[in-house]
């Protein structure tokens, strides 16, 4: 029991002898140890022992034991005591009850041997850094700035990414600086030299915890660092040796899990220390079975070890957290494909110029890879925002490296990681989101509607810390909320702009230019991607079925807008209409009519947009040009990128390809309120 | 949007039509619906519309629109307004811009017809029986007393308590009295006698929530109250006929799944109102595609609908709730095999006796019900406490029934339901648990350790209003906790004691009877589970592995005592030790020596206790001696019961065969604070 109070059966004619935790308080019956006829009892321990005398299960300030007291015995009457400092030698306490029969004859005695051990598991609970002994905070958790509880990363091997979770993390042997990510803990004891016969410590964690825990220790001092794996999938438990004196022994642990439906986040580990069945019996008289001397050395057969005191550290391991956009870019990833060299050149100079790096990955390495294979999301990485999210998580040391099977295993597109948004940090009636908020795709509620998976979106609740906002994505074939939603960085005060696509925009524009007389303005000009009919302003502003596909579009669009000003607490000048056209396709869903600008890499002030290849008048394109006058003001650089179309198709988007990992938050996640 | 504010795009030369929800504000950008050349607008509109003019964004006090006020136009510009009454017509009120060029030169105008309608879906939020229209705590849930939220009770088909779940709440029709233990939930709507052309109010629910609620409606008010069901499993939306004019359209909601660790209780549903494409033109000018007139009549093709106003409910399904056995009994059900007659008759005296009704339940009744089939548990059912606990959660309207596949799936018997018991109602530690606390049992940190699956433990932590206290059974070959503890109820200020069994107390007992001089007192008299040698207290003292394994039960009882102390906030004076003797099996479990008397049957201050057969001197049982010596000062009546033994051999236990239903608490559950 750590800090309760531990029961400690006395027996008169017996002395037995047992381990007492330091800090811990262990009552012993003394009415229930006296033998038949005793009326009163006295007390004798040595100096290392604070005893209480209880009568009826309280203790009495006058019933201080010494030398000579004697008290009535009573139904109910115990002794409390604890020990403050380690013993240096076993055994080198005693506490001794003498039973007095009527008119003060001594009748028995009962007796204990004490050896004082201290024994604690630490953390950083904290949060700054330091192991701290014996934290009243370790077996708890609280969010908030201030809150406390230690925290734990989710790791895997990192030179293999795609290290299926089940050959994470077991059998592995790191080095010192393989631990760099992981959580210290600390078993420090205090105690003699050696431990008496029988004793033992054990790490454990429950089965439940056993998928979401590692726990590594040195293997061998003397023969280099190496640390191997004691306690995970498979190793509930771990035998501790006794390493006598005052010791500490460094423990490092890593997350396997990030949190989701059925998992909290927290996990427990434990140190127990077990005791054998007592075998001392060393003073005459009846112990229960009324005799003594030769059972004395008597082991009794297959009766396992008891706990006599635990000790618990809670761990709450980092939450998925997202980077959006308007974080600063670190590295750049672009797929190299036979057929993308040009977009692979266009990236390059994007990146040059906003000073990122860009690294290339090879198809061929990551496909033909081992670590990717039976991946049902090896294709669908390249195809949707998932290697951006890959990258995003390794955060540096306070956050975790994603690992989380059931988040790849949907092959609906509402499931892909371009479904998955995350605003800017924003303040919304008061409430802080100081890591923004996650945006999902979902369905409306319509009979036909498709909805991201049940395992995704609880996922994404149970983190946390980017509290989710769930839009309505179904209307587009894809499905995917970065086709009308995305967010760039600004200097102002309000640090960020959220940028919607807009059909209503684009009417307005063709509008004007028609008024203008510009009506005649091709489209589509140099486009790849598209039929070669030629396409105007005055086409499209009398079609009359793509004007009703689109009025149903902005209003799904605007149903949205409505949704992200609420939950973001955004005003209509935080928004910024991006000229976008749809059409719908067989099943009704929207796709887009021309490259859609929205789907834009951001790179801090420098945005790659996917070159809508819009009407040319007077040799520019007038959607380009728009495009420019609503962001260039900001201190943004609009870069068109020319090859995404025939990268893409005609839903060319520059993300497909491309990935960003970002500069993470400077936020604490646990400073976090959730 | 629910309380958001709705966008709706205006366009010069248009006039659109649309719904207003009362209570909901409506944005229109009039900046974004301008002709090209306007440079200033005026706006005029009907009695029942409120209408704002927002520069910017931002309302200013003296832009009130009027007859002849004319704004400046400007990006941002818009309007804003709401209706605080339904219409009687459909198009009874409008907002009509006009805009002017440079001079004050009119040019165009854009103007919408609005139709107000009210709709709400309401329920009981403030839990007094009474379903308030729109409470502003209708879409939200708080625990304690100060807390709100409507509540749902889990039901299954009464008659067939073994109907399988997923026959469960399925195309059932009910009749009015079937719904007396759903919740009420209404829709309020209030409006003209018809809505526009293509617009639907539909009811719906998530996918998530589909398996864990039903929402039935009356079929056909003018052929009997037939109620079908109109949301649940498969059926995610429910188009609502527009009634027309006020109406309240009643619905009933039952859970169908008590919370779990995949569940948190919580379940929503929605009504929505939805949109067809605007499709009235009715003014000159261009529209998007600046045509009109027969465009008027025009049905996108394929276009879905849209929704313009969500409201939301949600309800919390009431929790498993176990009631402690200090708790009133109210029946007490007692399984007749063709072994246990004798058996049955003393448990007809005890129910007599303690004024509750017996309820015989035939064996090949419910071993042969269809019900019972496929049901793995089927067995275990009457080898457990299990149907103990079916009968519990009866608890009348406040509390639901159970049905819960995963809790019989499993067949380790620390899933057993005897390994689940319930403390009486406890503070500790200035926490109140009023309605006591689930004790698990578990396994203690011990490479061995059986463990309650994890699927058990996260349900019954799930239910939050019990929070439990994982105890440590595992050294018992069967495992469970009612093998060590019980609660007896008792008329002074602390309401219970706790029993536990005591191996120390019963060798204390047998130490006495020998130094009395009955060392020779036989026990097993009578007793058919055993051999038939003579068993006497001199030979129980005298056997040395007895005795050893029997103080290693007592230390692992004394961990769950000091568990229980903690936990339970318990002092010494609340416990009562009840002698007891174990024995360890040849996988070192422990199993009772003689019948286990903490296993009791409690109905109140009647306790069936099953028969020791302990030593007997002067023709009295000691152990009964000292059982009735110990509870019938706390008011408590004994009544040892003869066959249990036969009927349960050496392990026997009067619950086995019996199972209580008791009277809730009357403590509400949603009043707690977890």
């Amino acid at each position: 029991m750590p800090r309760g109070e531990r029961t400690l059966r006395l027996q008169h004619g017996s002395r037995i002898e047992a381990l007492c935790v330091l800090g811990g308080h262990v009552r012993a019956d003394v009415f229930g140890a006296a033998p038949a006829g005793a009326v009163a009892f006295g007390v004798k321990h040595t100096e290392g022992v604070s005893v209480d005398v209880l009568f009826r299960g309280r203790a009495e300030p006058e019933a201080v034991p010494g030398a000579g007291t004697r008290w009535p015995l009573d139904e109910g009457t115990a002794l409390r005591f604890s020990m403050s400092r380690a013993s240096s030698e076993v055994n080198d306490n005693k506490v001794t009850v003498s039973f007095f029969a009527e008119g003060g004859k001594p009748i028995n005695q009962a007796g204990v041997f004490l050896t004082g051990v201290g024994i604690s598991l630490d953390v950083d609970a904290d949060q700054d850094g330091v192991v701290e002994k014996n934290s009243p905070n370790k077996a708890s958790w609280a969010w908030g700035p201030e809150g406390h509880g230690a925290i734990l990363l989710v790791s895997c091997d990192k030179e293999f990414p795609f290290i299926p979770p089940s050959d994470c993390g077991h059998e592995q042997v790191f080095n010192r600086e393989d631990l760099l990510d992981m959580a210290q803990m600390v078993l420090r004891t205090e105690g003699p030299q050696r431990l008496p016969r029988g004793y033992e410590i054990v790490l454990s964690i429950s089965a439940n915890d056993a998928d979401k825990v590692g726990v590594f220790h040195v293997q061998n001092p003397f023969f280099g660092q190496r640390y191997v794996q004691v306690l995970g999938r498979r190793k509930l438990f771990h035998a501790v040796p006794y390493p006598g004196g005052a010791a500490e022994l460094d423990f490092f642990v890593e997350g396997l899990r990030f949190p989701d439906e059925t998992f909290s986040g927290l996990v427990s580990i434990h140190v127990s220390l077990l005791e054998p069945l007592a075998e001392v019996w060393d003073l005459g008289g009846g112990c229960w079975g009324e005799r003594r001397g030769e059972r004395s050395r008597f082991l009794p057969q297959g009766i396992p070890h008891s706990p006599i005191f635990t000790d618990t550290v809670v761990f709450r391991v980092a939450p998925w957290i997202m980077t959006p956009s308007t974080l600063a870019p670190v590295n750049l990833f672009v797929c190299s494909m036979k057929d993308n060299y040009l977009f692979t050149k266009e990236i390059q100079t994007l990146a040059a110029k906003a000073g990122c790096k860009l690294k290339v990955c090879f198809g061929y390495i990551n496909r033909g890879d081992r670590w990717m294979q039976g991946w049902p999301w090896a294709g669908q990485a390249w195809d949707g925002a998932f290697w951006e999210r890959r990258f995003l998580f390794r955060q540096g040391p306070d956050f975790g490296y994603v690992h989380k099977e059931p988040l790849f295993e949907a092959t609906a597109s509402l499931d892909s990681f371009g479904n998955v948004e995350v605003s800017p940090p924003v303040s919304v009636a008061g409430k802080e989101y100081p890591l923004g908020r996650i945006l999902i795709g979902s369905s409306f509620p319509a009979p036909a509607g498709r909805r991201m998976t049940g395992l995704v979106r609880d996922f994404l609740y149970a983190q946390r810390v980017q509290a989710p906002v769930e839009l309505y994505s179904d209307w587009l074939a894809v499905g995917n909320v970065n086709e009308f939603v995305t967010f760039v960085p600004t200097s102002d005060k309000k640090r960020f702009r959220m940028l919607l696509a807009s059909p209503a925009a684009c009417y307005r524009l063709f509008r004007e230019k028609q008024k203008e007389g510009q009506g005649q303005a091709t489209m589509f000009k140099g486009y790849s991607g598209t039929d070669t009919k030629r396409v105007t302003i005055n086409k499209v502003l009398s079609n009359d079925v793509l004007t009703q596909q689109n009025q149903y579009v902005q209003r799904c669009i605007d149903w949205n807008r409505d949704i992200l000003k609420k939950e973001l607490g955004l005003l209509e000048e935080d928004i910024i209409d991006l000229p976008a056209l749809f059409k719908l396709d067989k099943q009704g869903k929207a796709v887009p009519y021309f490259p859609n600008t929205v789907t834009m890499i951001v790179l801090a002030k420098d945005l790659g947009i996917p070159k809508p290849f819009g009407p040319v008048a007077g040799g520019e394109c007038c959607l380009e040009r728009r495009i420019r006058a609503l962001l260039e003001p900001l201190g943004l650089c609009c870069r068109f990128l020319e090859d995404v179309a025939s990268y893409h198709g005609s839903l060319g988007e520059v993300r497909c390809g491309t990935n960003v990992q970002r500069r993470p938050f400077a936020f604490k996640w646990w400073h976090c309120t959730p």
